[in-house]
């Protein structure tokens, strides 16, 4: 899928249908371009890959990937619902008139504040992390005199496939209820006058490729409910298994549709009526984000490597540095000549870990080459920082060959906002 | 040094004098705390160091640590130099005063406009990184009838013990000319009417405690700058051996003063008349910095581990994600109490890496304690972000006891500053 971009007359990368040397040259680079026919897609491919296994499911779009008010107007368009994880994030929600009811507020530790936020604006779901905030929420809403709809997060003592740092479904994890802890959980929730419990959620991990993951984990996750509601003589009619599907970074990545894991869960879980939830994020925004650079500088160390550096690197994209994240890449402004030379393309941080690609072939490369890096679309914007002061990249969306810019581009003025002289 | 932290009357943690409990109640959490005392007293001591062993020494800022207006005006009161690595350092550094004739500026890709900025600003030093800029730089010059001052960097081959994120002086890196392109570049530049060459630069890596690097270093680019004389058959007056001295994150760190460290580059150059710079970043703001967060939920699993969590985390320091960094930390509301709790610090972000300390022994916590991080003077404010859409904590300088905010909290609204709808 990765290798089947598509290119125009000129010989130039299209993305959405735009030409993206012409896009580098009118907003400007870095910048992220988002195909919004491709999240559009993926998105509704979600849809009916969740009517067809599960009738009463619902598919959530996970904002931490990338939020901002046009992608939330999206969302809402296309009759997702959307998961927040902040105060932050159902600020821009509700601000961009997202209808509250249909947003499930995650996070391991909310505070009291975005808890009556949540409570104030009628939040449709909170998901219960801990004791500690099941304690503060039933004595909110008492006090507001509310009853939130909540579900329980449980750590379901899976350990997915994938790195580290982004494996949260172990026993041993920041989130979540112990098995134990949820049977007690469900306990105090189900006899609270405040609140209404209402579903079980987990999240076994991100980018994972491994669809027998999701299979064993609805398997874990269906037994836990039935036994809490032996335990509470109540029947839980919502179950979330979280997001955690994989997308392509590179060309030889597996591609995972949407019907292959809405089968695999539904494989281990016998009850098809049951409210299935599911949080993708990755999945929807990833692939349709690209990120446009301009090529600058070239060292070439005789024996070594050739490393050209790009106008943007770890402050618009961490993930390299974080996780170690392999990225594909084309030049844009000439994707289909012949690739005769090995490069790693860095970044323009003074950081030595601030590189994007190690060693890609790519066609020779001239100063002012215009770049595209695949698979931008979560986890670059939502993370981007100002180290080095560098101001961040604009955003993009194009549909139907048609940009408009949904974020600006940050300014050297925009830096000094919040500076008090 | 970490161990050796002051306690007031009422049993709180004090920081330059104030009492943390009470900055944290005045000005919320997370908030950055930098003792401005401590910062000045590390930058005069590091003159002094330079002064005895190099009296024609200079002390740069290394502005990447942690840079703002304020910052920038006691760099200049102080009578350091400054060490920029953007336009939009550069930008922050002349809007604030700061004389442009005492910058350095660095970078591996710096573009077109930086070096315009930095011609037409008269910045008293272009510190080259590669042939693309050098060809650029002496382009423009021309054009602009300038004649900048320009060090030339060199990777020296020189492999520093330290993570290799920040390792840097290596052959295989991203930075500076080859040592046989060093030549080439320096009989370019010394010919060129637009360019005059006045030192070499090296960085060797960060957070380096191990002092023989720094004689290795500076034995090494002396050599260099001897063959270099030699090639070009004029004298280049400047070495500029870059920071990279290493601070104390846990109290077993050692701590290395700056006259062992200037002590130690003094050992591999025999000309005491040299102009030495060297550029302290992380060793003049690092240690002088500490991060206050208010505890929250807390999770305990029996038999494997304790998370506390806090209103942080790795999006205001994404170091221990990023490095796996270590951070030392005491409740600042009762940092003298019996330590019975072995816990690990999980920040509020949707992250399983999101963790600050794992594995530390602290007093028992309640919800509502302060937590407060050494340490964190140094590129955690540089390099926060806003992940989760987690608002930017503000920073507090504090002097002889009395805090003054030098960068105001991010609010929701800022968040939305960018977005078009």
């Amino acid at each position: 899928m990765l290798a089947n971009f598509a290119v125009n007359k000129k010989g130039h990368l299209t993305w959405g249908g735009a030409d993206t040397v012409e896009l580098a040259k009118e907003y400007g680079t870095p910048l992220y371009v988002i195909d919004e026919d491709m999240l559009r897609q993926r998105a509704t491919d979600f849809q009916k890959a969740m009517k067809k296994y599960f009738p009463q499911g619902e598919v959530i779009y996970a904002g931490k990937a990338l939020f901002c008010q046009a992608l939330c107007d999206i969302v809402n368009e296309l009759g997702l619902s959307l998961d927040v994880v902040s105060g932050g994030e159902l600020y821009v929600a509700l601000k961009s008139g997202y209808p509250p009811e249909k947003i499930y507020f995650h996070g391991n530790n909310k505070s009291l504040d975005e808890l009556k936020m949540a409570l104030n604006n009628n939040v449709g779901t909170i998901v219960v992390d801990n004791w500690f905030e099941l304690n503060n929420l039933e004595e909110l809403a008492k006090e507001m005199q509310k009853k939130p709809r909540i579900y329980l997060r449980i750590a379901p003592g899976i350990e997915a496939h994938t790195h580290v740092h982004i494996q949260t479904g172990q026993e041993d994890s920041k989130f979540g209820f112990t098995k134990d802890d949820a049977l007690l959980a469900a306990k105090k929730a189900s006899l609270s006058p405040n609140l209404d419990l209402k579903g079980l959620h987990c999240h076994v991990g991100s980018q994972i490729v491994n669809l027998e993951s999701f299979t064993i984990t609805a398997k874990v996750m269906s037994e836990i409910k039935a036994k809490i509601e032996r335990e509470i003589s109540k029947e839980i009619e919502e179950l979330d298994l979280g997001g955690g599907l994989g997308i392509q970074y590179l060309p030889e990545d597996p591609y995972i549709s949407p019907d292959e894991f809405v089968k695999a869960i539904s494989l281990g879980l016998t009850d098809s009526n049951i409210k299935l939830r599911v949080e993708p994020g990755r999945y929807l925004i990833g692939q349709a984000g690209i990120t446009l650079y301009t090529i600058g500088s070239k060292k070439e160390i005789p024996g070594l490597r050739t490393y050209v550096a790009v106008d943007g690197g770890m402050t618009d994209n961490p993930r390299v540095a974080l996780y170690d994240a392999k990225y594909h890449a084309v030049l844009a402004n000439k994707p289909q000549k012949e690739k005769t030379d090995l490069v790693s393309i860095a970044g323009k941080c003074c950081e030595s870990g601030d590189m994007l690609v190690w060693d890609i072939m790519l066609p020779h490369i001239e100063p002012g080459d215009i770049l595209a890096v695949f698979s931008t679309g979560a986890y670059n914007y939502s993370m981007a920082s100002n180290y080095n002061l560098l101001p961040r990249p604009a955003m993009i969306f194009v549909r139907d060959g048609i940009p408009r810019m949904v974020v600006r581009r940050e300014t050297y003025e925009d830096l000094l906002l919040r500076d008090i002289k």
